[in-house]
């Protein structure tokens, strides 16, 4: 039963996701795919393929059940239990992103946050302190950590990976512009900005 | 000739710049698709796939010309030219954004800062002002701002959306958490960051 789903599929989960939780927020029970389809702008027929791949969610002439699809999308997407991530690299990216507003209302929780700068040492951040890089290894005894996030410069993002394996995190959020390796098993997604930035800059060629 | 190329493609070509850029800093001058894409992680067959989209670069047996491959690449990707950004939203997010140290090699100058906030008027972030929302109008007179990154709440993003595009703008990378709704002509390209991280709980639920 079990077939891999394009990643293209994945990518546009999140987006079904956070569209339905906007349709609950505003008291909407029930949508057509037609409707849904005009508010995201995809086409319905996508829809119907996309959410295929999990087993199809609508019934004919009757359309979605909001709040049912949008918490089989969350299982989906495993948001049905909580994430406990720590931040290594504080500065303004770092800071950015245990500070992002909207990760917690998704199970995703700040657990502690790491840099080499001893300013920062015992400051903390929604609550949650900031410690030195070489508290890690007594951190992780004490904690479940599911994810990692990288917010460091790229010639030191690798051996961090390292480090943090070595400790058990199989969940890497890589925001270093580098591509990181690692074992089978060990899962990295990345947030490249320039790469981002490029593909602007591709399509801003071709408008001309 | 002009086919649509199709975003997967795209989304590719930024790696491929990153990876020949490294190779050139490296000193290497030709490369083989078999070594290119062992390093890459990639198929032999995908990488000449990617590059016959764009008319295809290399010479069987002989392998790619780096600096070439790379030089057309940027092509590709418009880097053959300089871009003007403005920031809106000096929060840590715009702060990292304007402080990424990799954009200026790529052609992108920052060129602006603006923000609502009274204390960072005046302020400079690499030699840039942070100037207020209310000299914007001001400022487009003066400056080509080929692209606009916005670094806002959600709830205001769209208003400046409509705002800069009145403004002229082409071009918006956006990092609020919303969908814009933007006429034809205009791009956005999103950078949202619980997007990616719900691909990787995906992911990470996937391992059990």
């Amino acid at each position: 039963m079990e077939k891999p789903i394009s990643p293209a599929v994945i990518r546009r989960m999140p987006r079904y996701y956070r569209y339905l939780g906007e349709l609950m927020n505003a008291g909407v029970e029930r949508i057509s795919s037609k409707t849904l389809s005009e508010r995201m702008h995809v086409t319905a027929s996508q829809i119907r393929q996309d959410l295929n791949n999990f087993g199809g969610f609508g019934q004919q002439g009757y359309g979605y059940n909001v709040k049912y699809l949008h918490d089989e999308i969350g299982k989906i997407l495993g948001l049905d239990r909580e994430h406990n991530i720590i931040v290594i690299g504080v500065g303004n990216l770092g800071q950015a992103v245990a500070n992002y507003r909207n990760f917690k209302g998704l199970g995703f929780n700040m657990v502690g946050f790491f840099d080499v700068n001893p300013n920062l040492k015992g400051k903390k951040i929604g609550g949650v302190p900031i410690m030195m890089v070489d508290e890690l290894d007594e951190f992780m005894k004490d904690h479940d950590v599911d994810i990692c996030a990288l917010t460091l410069p790229k010639d030191v993002a690798g051996p961090m990976a390292e480090k943090v394996m070595s400790l058990g995190i199989k969940a890497i959020w890589n925001f270093a512009l580098v591509d990181l390796e690692v074992p089978e098993g060990v899962i990295v997604e990345n947030v490249h900005l320039s790469d981002s930035l490029m593909q602007l800059s591709y399509k801003v060629s071709k408008l001309k």
